[in-house]
């Protein structure tokens, strides 16, 4: 349910693996977290430490996740591999393009923050786990969704059809359950009762999300769309720096604690998402300019931008209560009066804010567990990673 | 995935919840069966101790569900409640109708042959999880299937819509997972390994089930048709019966031969419920003759018959590859002529002897691990239940 960096289908389909963020014009303020990471030397901030612990996790999780899918009957497996990107539709294998591991990077630096290496290299399983779920949830959401691309490649209905895209994503948050339950560790109970109740969560977020699309604009409230991000993004990031702390051993309280800090970085993450979505540059996202807006999405800045009781608001309103219609204003005339309307309706600057403030909390729930800010250094890089990109 | 008695949309519309099969005609002879059940006295014979069992069950094992139900997030559980019949669309309390609760009854019955009335009580939550992977597989089977009747009401997609009826089914999966890991028994993590497995095989057979659908009946091998089978069917009553004998503690080979109890019994009733769908009374199935016949299903007696080389096995293919018109032939003139010619090739009497041979080695994997008949009991009544009735 979770959209998210490079796997999202709307983003960057020109970005590659290992874009960092370092040479990105400034991100939209996260004040609070560069304060917090001040400490922690200029290793974050460069986006190279974090492009380092994403390829490090792909090589300690990426055996772990196949030797999963390669457990399935042949029939799953094939779609599995497919979605993967380790093989081609003809079952012919691929170069492999399974996204960027954000969130088994979060289960092991937590793991790492609170527990050190041990708990690090014992927390792989749970990490492939928590990429499982992900997983199952992008299969499921473009089916619901009807989306036809996903990184970079025809999504898995589009090829195998409906019915065995629902199929294969049901096998995978049975294979993620399945590998927290064959975990000996004393931490693995535990675990998969709290990744059961986030995919729960998930759902409702999903649920959420499809049904305000029915909805009329000025119908949708900002504190729906924020709970609706919490759900659908914040809460799987929450939850893969959670298993990262039980698998080392925290006390209940710090698990809390890197819960709220990776729900609170995935709603910053979220809300900068959304204004790239409105404000990016073409030749950066390589879709066209405003591209939420040509469909109507009822993003974070456009819901705040019609909760402002502004003249701009009511012409968003007005804009937004049609459809778009290609050329009908001329070459984006229309997209660019939108994204105006948005703007002059505060929806950038609230946006923007809104992403400063929920790092700033997350940098607190962070500090709160992992007092030593060089413990914290792989969190910090990631959460950097995720919310500092333009594309 | 499973269809099973009265929670199957081809069956029994007018069969009430305490229908036994005691004044039913003969049943297609389970004879081994019959010869090992002689000494545990008429009690499972008769249907009147399998209706006592699963009113126990239900007894036992709904406020569990209840209460699982009861905490997911409110969109997905309108959705539940509606499906397992305790709701009705508008969200007014229902008198409930969440089908006949035979895997659950398994788990319990199975629990309590080899560990006696404390594991029973022990194995009450793992026999809720069965019954909602049960559930979380028919709201999944029912969207790809396009089914729009379920226990004689609509199905949750055609009421709730799609997606939310793919979420309600993840839900309840993850729900199902998470009883497990909160369970503080022993042999919690062991029985969620293997739920989760089955989820897997219950998703391959589902997925062999609709792709023959599209395939010509003359591409169909009965080998084929028996997996499928199995896998749809055989595996959750097997896992059933597997988790019942973990709760007791038991050896691996009984775990493994309840397994293979419960997985042939599962065989036996689907050739059942396979002939019953052909020359099942439209008096008692309260279904048109020879429904199955109607939709061209590549049911057991089916292929069986087409696999058979006779003369009229090539009438049937004949039939079979066009579909059925309404009124074509006069009143049921073409599917009598195709219950006919899957009679003459020999379809009926191969299911039968094949159900009859199915129970005899369901019996001979029970004796395996219960060699005595009195603590077999309730498994047998069980056993004979689902496979005794005629409509």
């Amino acid at each position: 349910m979770a959209e998210f960096m490079t796997e999202t289908k709307q983003r960057s389909p020109g970005e590659t693996g290992s874009a960092g963020a370092g040479d990105e014009p400034a991100p939209p303020g996260p004040g609070g977290r560069r304060e917090a990471a001040g400490d922690a030397g200029a290793g974050p901030l460069d986006g190279q430490e974090a492009v380092a612990l994403l390829e490090r996790t792909r090589a300690l999780v990426d055996p772990e996740l196949r030797a999963a899918v390669d457990s399935l009957p042949g029939s799953m497996r094939r779609i599995a591999l497919y979605h993967f990107g380790w093989e081609h539709a003809d079952g012919t294998p691929a170069a492999g393009n399974a996204g960027k591991a954000i969130r088994p990077a979060l289960v092991l630096a937590a793991a790492a923050a609170l527990g050190g290496p041990g708990a690090r290299a014992a927390a792989v399983r749970a990490a492939a786990a928590v990429e499982l779920v992900h997983n199952f949830t992008l299969l499921h959401d473009d089916v619901m969704d009807r989306d036809t691309a996903r990184r970079h490649r025809p999504t898995a209905w589009t090829v195998f059809g409906v019915p065995d895209a629902i199929l294969a994503g049901d096998a995978l948050q049975a294979l993620a359950l399945r590998l927290l339950a064959e975990d000996p560790h004393p931490a693995s109970a535990a675990a998969a009762a709290r990744l059961a109740d986030c995919v729960v969560e998930l759902c409702a977020g999903q649920h959420t999300d499809t049904a305000m699309e029915r909805r009329a604009p000025d119908e949708v409230t900002l504190d729906e769309v924020l709970a609706m991000a919490e759900a659908k993004t914040g809460a799987l990031l929450g939850c893969a720096c959670a298993l990262g702390a039980l698998y080392a051993d925290a006390h209940d309280e710090d698990v809390a604690a890197l819960d709220g800090f990776g729900r609170q970085a995935g709603l910053a993450f979220q809300l900068i998402d959304d204004v790239i979505g409105i404000w990016g540059d073409p030749r950066r996202t390589g879709k066209p300019a405003g591209a939420d807006l040509v469909v109507r999405k009822k993003s974070l800045p456009v819901v705040a931008a019609l909760a402002s009781g502004t003249p701009a608001a009511a012409e968003l309103a007005a804009l937004y209560g049609k459809p778009y219609v290609e050329g009908e204003a001329g070459d984006g005339g229309e997209i660019a009066r939108t994204a105006l309307a948005v703007e002059r309706a505060g929806g950038r600057d609230w946006a923007q804010a809104e992403a400063a403030d929920r790092m700033a909390l997350a940098m607190q729930e962070l500090a709160r567990a992992v007092p030593v800010p060089e413990a914290a250094g792989g969190l910090l890089a990631l959460a950097e990673f995720v919310t500092r990109r333009t594309s």
